[in-house]
């Protein structure tokens, strides 16, 4: 009964898992400021070495990346690759925290600090697994490698290159990362992918400068107005996208994550609230669906002519939209880009100008949930708390979660540790101290669930 | 011969005329400041006294009117109203100017100084042929009234009553308005009409507040996204507008206006480069039914979302575009305005709030120029400028000349005098004394032309 033996050393190295995670926390490590970096670093690769891992830091072009390893010297055995950041938020506005951000303080059962849950104490939990079953078995239940990098709070801006450079050192069956506050009623969640992302603008100019509307009106185009038709034909009567070639990559959800939907928190009246409209009107099925599955094109300003008070009698010359869109498998920001610059192009004839400019493209990910791999998790998390996690097939929002899907071609799971009112990238932060253990316990779980595959 | 007789006084009174005009010009009379007018009331109705015509001051909410009045005694006699405005533009800046704004100077055959042309010159014509006829006649040829007001450069804002409180007074077969330049290249131009205005606000709201297009995107409508939808079905695939009901009341140009527009200057390659375009791709005829019988609906401005620098994942819950429209007889502002709401509700489907905004109406005016008043007072024009005078229909922009044409029902005409490059509203604004002298005797031929009718 290894895992009896492994929980109960996690319990016992309670206090002075504890002591370290707060140690952690004490550390500043500033992404955006550049402030305690290197600091922390070596620090959280003295707690994972403590731990039995074998743990240094590589360069990358900014902060340093933590890479550790403990393998089991199995070589066919599952390898899992634990991700998660050192690096925290700018603790600003200061005099809101009600202890110091950097002095970790315990209240209500609460570690209190910046970047005591984002990303501090869920990363930790992963290493003191680690270590317990290092202690209880000399050995490790399957290959375990970790990333850490420290500019997760600033966009990750060297972590592709770092990956891209290290694909040999970081080769994995399962990226493993826990981040982010569990559902509000402390039901756990699993997530299995994420939507891409493109920012992108359209910019239309029908003069050399404005005109006056009264000498001029009816005798050239209207950037404004052009602009409206350019974008208003991006949708048919029902609201769908109609841009050509926008949906041709559009993966269609499986049966097996359709029924998954059956089982997802449906609540319309409360998100109509949340959401500030007055009925949502969607169902459950539509609902997930559109956060989902498929794709959004979202107007995210526009801006044309005179726009304040009162009024002025003029044609505007220029017009500009921004946009985004959230993109799912397998769609290409780069050829998603195209279908609109193509749109655009098909719909500027009345302009002097229509451009489209593409501004960032982020692709999306998906990993399968009937994976004996994605199952072992799943059991790993409903073991420890002892109910069935919510299992997303994606989430709305984007991150770079396609730098191991795509990237390193490897599924990869989002497991959140932290309480739901873990305030992160807000003055207060903190972890429920019986969430840190769950985490540890959850992590090792999940190894076991993996080792017995 | 009268004629030649009035147009040697007026050669006769030369020298004291263009002192008038320069005293005139020398008492300040802005408007928008509150500075000298009724100080410039006074001494303009002194100078109407001198001229042998019964002038008083009339109150009005604002700046007085002076009302003037020379009657022929024989009450079947045509009458006119001579239209004109004593006040002034704001001077500023003021170190643009060459000599100070008030204190007029002579050089190179012009006055220069604010109000020369715009219109103390121009009002001071019809003054001094008036004067010319009661020197060699003791009489004059046909009934004449004058109103010139003080608060034209302000809008006018008191016109209206006033003239609704004064029919009687103001009771003429002919309203004459000498302002504006002539063309570019000195031809006379005669206008008998002018499109009204309507300006309009669209707001659409979607949600309360605005919500993250990343957790939200795909679930609740874009207020941007709506007001393109509701904007670009305004126009038709080929940029006609197809609001219901908006074109229901715009009068057909009749025969002698389509004929008219044969004579009109057309010099497709010089407007293109005036307004910026690369070609402005319309016929003669195309381009000046658009300008002066068809009404236009403009997009002044668009502001939804977030159009700052940069990328902003927002849905906009609100948006927002101005507009105006240059309307053509027989639109009225009120009809059109609800063509406008009702366009805009019936399109709203997706919003939780969509609503038009009446900001201001002016309505248009238009004048027969096959009536024997109108042929006279382009025969007038004629005689002094020994060629023919553009006539225009309509002009494409909007003066409130609808308070002659709907409200005092009397037909109106407006026929510039000052140079081309009298730079109006501008520093450096000037008067040829040549197109003084040259309006004193075009208001002379015209009362002519009219009492020979």
């Amino acid at each position: 009964m290894t895992i009896e033996h492994v929980l109960a050393d996690i319990e016992e190295n309670r206090d002075r898992d504890l002591a370290a995670w707060m140690k952690l926390v004490k550390q500043p490590s500033i992404s955006a400021q550049g402030v305690g970096m290197r600091e922390c670093a070596w620090l959280l690769v003295d707690i994972m070495q403590d731990a039995g891992i074998e743990a240094e830091c590589l360069q990358t072009a900014g902060s340093p990346v933590v890479y550790g390893e403990a393998l089991s010297g199995r070589p066919d055995d599952f390898t899992i690759l634990f991700y998660g950041h050192y690096d925290v938020q700018p603790p600003e506005p200061l005099d809101e925290w009600i202890t110091p951000p950097f002095e970790p303080d315990i209240r209500d059962g609460r570690v209190y600090g910046r970047g005591a849950a984002d990303n501090k104490g869920q990363l930790l939990a992963h290493v003191f697994a680690v270590r317990s079953y290092l202690d209880v078995l000399g050995d490790v239940p399957v290959n375990i490698k970790f990333l850490f990098e420290g500019e997760e709070e600033s966009g990750s801006p060297n972590l592709r290159p770092f990956v891209e450079a290290n694909r040999e050192l970081l080769s994995a069956d399962l990226v493993y990362t826990a981040d982010g506050p569990m559902h509000d009623d402390g039901t756990p969640v699993i997530c299995f992918g994420i939507r891409g992302m493109l920012n992108a603008e359209i910019r239309v100019r029908t003069a050399a400068h404005d005109n006056h509307s009264g000498n001029k009106g009816g005798l050239i185009p209207n950037a404004a107005q052009e602009l409206a038709r350019i974008l208003s034909r991006m949708w048919d009567d029902d609201g769908e996208i109609i841009v050509e070639g926008f949906w041709d990559d559009v993966r269609e959800p499986t049966d097996v994550e359709m029924a998954l939907i059956e089982d997802l928190p449906y609540d319309p009246a409360g998100m109509s609230e949340v959401f500030g409209v007055s009925d949502i009107g969607l169902s459950r099925e539509e609902f997930y669906l559109n956060l989902m599955f498929r794709p959004t094109l979202t107007i995210n300003g526009l801006r044309s002519g005179y726009t304040g008070e009162g009024t002025k009698t003029v044609i505007p010359c220029t017009a500009a939209a921004k946009l985004d869109m959230r993109l799912v498998p397998d769609q290409d920001p780069e050829r998603v880009f195209q279908s609109i610059r193509n749109h655009v192009h098909s719909c500027g004839a009345n302009v002097e100008e229509a451009e489209a400019i593409c501004v960032k493209g982020v692709p999306p990910s998906r990993t399968r949930t009937d994976t004996p791999a994605a199952q072992a998790v799943i059991s790993g998390v409903a073991s420890e708390h002892e109910t069935d996690p919510i299992v997303m097939p994606s989430l709305g929002a984007t991150l770079p979660d396609y730098i191991w899907t795509d990237l390193l071609d490897t599924p990869s799971v989002m497991v959140p540790y932290a309480n739901a009112d873990e305030t992160n990238h807000a003055p207060n932060e903190n972890m429920d101290i019986a969430h840190f253990g769950a985490g540890i316990r959850t992590s090792a779980m999940v190894l076991q669930e993996l080792a017995s595959m």
